[in-house]
Parts: structure tokens; sequence; C-alpha cells
């Protein structure tokens, strides 16, 4: 494969080469993954920077309707969308989320709109690397916004948040049932909450919702990257289009605030750090996936499990052999 | 130090000798970490399996408190039992948990007991190994009961059900304040709910949180692991003492249906293989605390901090470094 050729035909913004790209990074071949650092050092040529937009929100939230709405509407204002999904459960659940495209059949036929379903994937680790490459990709293809869609399982929350310029909490009204209830670190992270489904006989329970989050956040948050008034509860209905507008021109306004106030790119600058420590980390756990080193694995995995030698001692034991 | 007279003198069951093994395996000296495994080794021959139970509960459902009744009602029936806390966020908290032994005031006199509180270390890693350790520790010591507790921070709650036979939830009675709620998660893994403070004016509001969470149980929850009317929510009160002894019975037979059907000892083979993998990697991260090391991740850290280099690549180069 010619890197520098497929480099350059990303950053040209051909969907096909960003398919492929991201198709690449994916892999867990060796040589691919040599391939892939190399591509990525290309693309970081074009020094583009997408706004990244990480969004979580719980099934039923109307999560897809949500992003297809709001694509529709950034594509109509002539913005260039990606919308990367993260789901460590798809190997069990068989990849939901955004593997019906039909669920986005608008955007999805958009040419100024790009939707990568997630990967079969296993390890959150991988999934992480996955999706900050292909952010990389998308930016370096010239898309203004990438959209990151994750489901609240997990870590995959923080991760994603940790990848993002802001992070967007959706909800549905609530029916009062307390065990709906969002994670508390969740509040701690998300820079706006959207009520979706504010809309028919919704709209009572979506403005209480709303009232009670606004009030929560007004007690739970006072950070350096928030301007006054952020972060806020707003109200959107994915259906009738409501408060879509308003949602986005506060993002802007929350987005322009921080890059004048120095927020951006501190908060960037971490997120890379990060991203690299996280890397080494990936790549000194790597050490394990070899054949010899496997067996050896399961051979002490299985004394440990029967009590013959504490997972201290048959641990050293797999190291020194390394 | 003589590792195989200190290892002689926990299976004796000295108090003194059980706290220093404790603080030898909480050590980060490498030279410490290779006396902590060959103590480990030496004390696993002791064969003692001691009921290990993980309690989480959020700062004021009255933790200290159940476990002080608990404790006291468990010794008084002639039990041994230890108390470990976990505690990931007491670097930054120093440590509140257990810090203050006053609140455990009658258990912490008992000779029949034994508290070790939450040391100050920062990696989650790292806590899990000291407790892992220190909970063998205790087994090999002669405790029949070892409580783990902890605050249900972050992913410690997971790591405390990993190291448990049974794991308990504490609750207090509820207010109807949805963003008090439970994470979804935590139902998965309790074994048991327990709502505290079924006592006095909270003894209606303590009795319908009861019935959601029960009802909730049997909603969420059908593993293998369980027997028929099991997981269960039940009432208790630290203060007054009603319903610790149901609690307790209803600990022993669960327990006791799990060793009879085979559970007990798959559950364990598994956490002792899961924990050597724990170890393996937490070995192989090791290779990160080194001057040389760190000096060069700090250098290329601010590399990719700025832009100069794509976090992939300079994680690989870091790499070949070592």
């Amino acid at each position: 494969m010619d890197i520098s050729d497929l480099a350059s035909r990303v950053i040209k913004g051909e969907r096909r080469a960003l398919a492929r790209a991201i198709t690449l990074i994916e892999s867990a071949r060796d040589d691919h993954r040599e391939q892939a650092v190399e591509l990525l050092e290309a693309v970081k040529g074009a020094g583009r920077q997408a706004l990244r937009i990480g969004l979580s929100g719980t099934p039923g939230v109307g999560k897809s309707t949500f992003i297809e709405a709001f694509g529709v509407m950034l594509t109509g204002q002539g913005k260039r969308v990606a919308v990367l999904a993260v789901d460590p459960s798809s190997t069990r659940s068989g990849g939901s989320i955004l593997g019906d495209k039909t669920r986005m059949e608008r955007l999805s036929r958009d040419p100024n709109a790009f939707i990568r379903p997630s990967p079969s994937q296993t390890a959150l680790g991988g999934v992480a690397r996955r999706t900050r490459e292909a952010v990389m990709l998308c930016e370096a293809a010239g898309f203004d916004i990438v959209l990151i869609e994750t489901v609240g399982v997990g870590q995959s929350e923080t991760m994603v948040a940790d990848m993002s310029d802001l992070f967007i909490l959706l909800l549905a009204p609530a029916g009062g049932d307390e065990l709906q209830g969002v994670k508390r670190g969740i509040m701690e992270i998300a820079d706006m909450i959207l009520i979706n489904k504010a809309d028919g006989d919704l709209l009572p329970a979506a403005t209480r919702t709303c009232a009670d989050y606004a009030g929560a956040l007004r007690l739970l948050r006072k950070r350096a990257q928030d301007p006054d008034g952020f972060p806020k509860a707003m109200l959107v209905s994915a259906l009738s289009g409501d408060g879509l507008e308003t949602a986005w021109e506060e993002m802007q306004t929350l987005t322009q605030w921080r890059k004048e106030n120095g927020h951006w790119d501190a908060m960037r600058a971490r997120q890379a750090r990060h991203w690299f420590e996280d890397e080494v980390r990936l790549g000194l756990l790597a050490q394990l996936n070899n054949g010899a080193v496997r067996a050896r694995l399961e051979q002490l995995g299985q004394a440990v499990a029967k009590g013959e030698i504490t997972a201290s001692n048959a641990a050293r034991e797999l190291l020194q052999g390394l």
C-alpha cells in the first residue's frame, strides 16, 4: 500500500480513501500498525482542526434521531460532518450502534456527511486508539465537525470525553424513576446536557427534567474552562427540530470562549499527551500478543487457578521469561 | 528481614506480624516486592480460606457504623474479623475512610478484629494488588471473615467485587432524589443490597427503598451463581442492630449454596487467574518507573502536546528505546 498516496487522497477529502484509512488503523496486524503510524504522521501536515463533539446517551434517548437531525442541520449550513461510533460492547451486542444506517437515512446519503460504525473490538484500549486515530483522519480530510457517539457503558464516556472538545450528554424526559439516574461522574464531564423529545406530550416532563439538571449542574460544577452560565441544560426535539439551532449556537459560544481564553489549546495539548501515554501502555502490553507468551500465560494461569502458585509469583515468572 | 520467620508468625495469627507483612506488600521498593512475593508464597501453605465480603456504599450511608455493628456481632459469635479499606481517592482526600479509627471504637479495640486503613496510593492497579495481597495475608493469619470496604468511586467497586466472595451494597433510605441513583453496573455485581438506617423516622422510607431495589434486582438479574430468591434487598439498622443477624444468615445461606454447587471454587479460580493477568500487566508497565524512561516520556510528551509529533509515532519511538 502506498501510504503517502493514501495520505494525500485523505487530505483531498476523498471518502473512499478515508474509509480505507480507517480500516487500516483498525487493523490489529503488526505491519498495518506500522503503516498506520506512518499515515497519521503524513496527514498531520494538513494541520486541520475540526470541532470534536462527544455525544453520550443511553439507548432510548433518541441518539440516532438526534444525530440525524443535528447532522442534517449542520450540513444544511454548509458544514461537513463526520460521525464515529464508540461501542465497547459491540462484540457482545453485535454492534448495535450505527450498525443500522437506515436509522440515519438522510445523513448517510448526504455527500457532506461521513458515517462510520463501530468495529467489532474487544479491548477498550483498542477502541480508544481506533477512535482517536479515526478522528485525526476525519480532521485531515477536512470535516468541520466530528461527532463521536457513545453509549453510557463502563468507561466509554470518560474515554470519549477525553478525545472531545465538547462533551454532550443526551437525555430523555425522566419519568421520576430513580434507577434511570445519571451517573454522577458524567455530570462532572458534560459540557452541555440536552433533554431530547421535548415535544408533544413529553414537553412538560422534558421541561421539568431540564430544570432539574440545570439546577444540579449549577450545584455540582464550577470549572475554569466554563464561562458564566455554562454548563447548560437545554431542551431539544430531534423530531421537530426545535432547539437544535440554539444548542448549536451555544456550542459555538462555548467553543469560541474557550479558544479566546486558552482553554481549547490547553485541553488539546493535555489530551494529546494523555493519548501518547495510553499508546505507550498499549505498546507495552502488546508484548503479550505473541504465541509463545500466550501459551505460557495460559499454562501459568491454570496453575494459579488451581492454587499451585500465587498470582504474584506466577507473574514474576512470566515476566522474567520475556 | 527473615521472610520465613515473618510468614510463620503471620500464620500463628500474630497481629503485629500481620501489620508488618501488610506494610511490606504495600511498599513500592523493588527489593521489598521480591520479599513480598516470597512471603505470599510462604503463607499460601497455610491453606486457609476466609469469607471475603466486599462492602460498598457512598459516604453518608453509615458504612463505618455498619462495619462496627456487624463486626462486633461477628466477633461476639466467636469469629475473627479483618477489615481492609480500599480508597482510590485517598491520596486526594487524605485517606478519609477508616482513617479515623474512633469511628469504629469498639471493633478497633476488639482482640478478634483487625482493622487496616487504606494506604496513600495513586494507581488503581497498585491499590488492587495491595488489597488482594492483604486479603491473602489476613486469610493466612486465620481470620474467618475479611471485610473489604470501598467507596463507590470510579472502578473501585468492580475491583473489590473481583476479589470478594460476596459483594454487598449498602444504601441509605432514598429521598426520591433521582441524582442519588445507584450506578446501573453495581446492580449487576451486588450479591446483596442492604438498606441501612431502617430505624425511627427513616423506617418508612427505608422500607420503600428496599421494595424498590428488591423489584429492580428481580428485573435486572438472573445469574447462575444465585439460587432462587437471590440477590436480596434487605433492611438493616446499624444503630439498633436490627436485621444484622438475618443479613448474616442470608450471607451464609448464599455462601453455602455456592460452595455446594461449585460456584465458590469456580469464582475463586476465575478471580485468581484474573489477578495473575493483572499482575503481569502491572509488571510490564513497571518498566516505565525508571528515571531515564520517565525523562524520555516527559520529553516526548511535550513534543506531542506541541503537535510536533503524533502520539502514535512518539509511543513507537519510546518503546523502541526500551
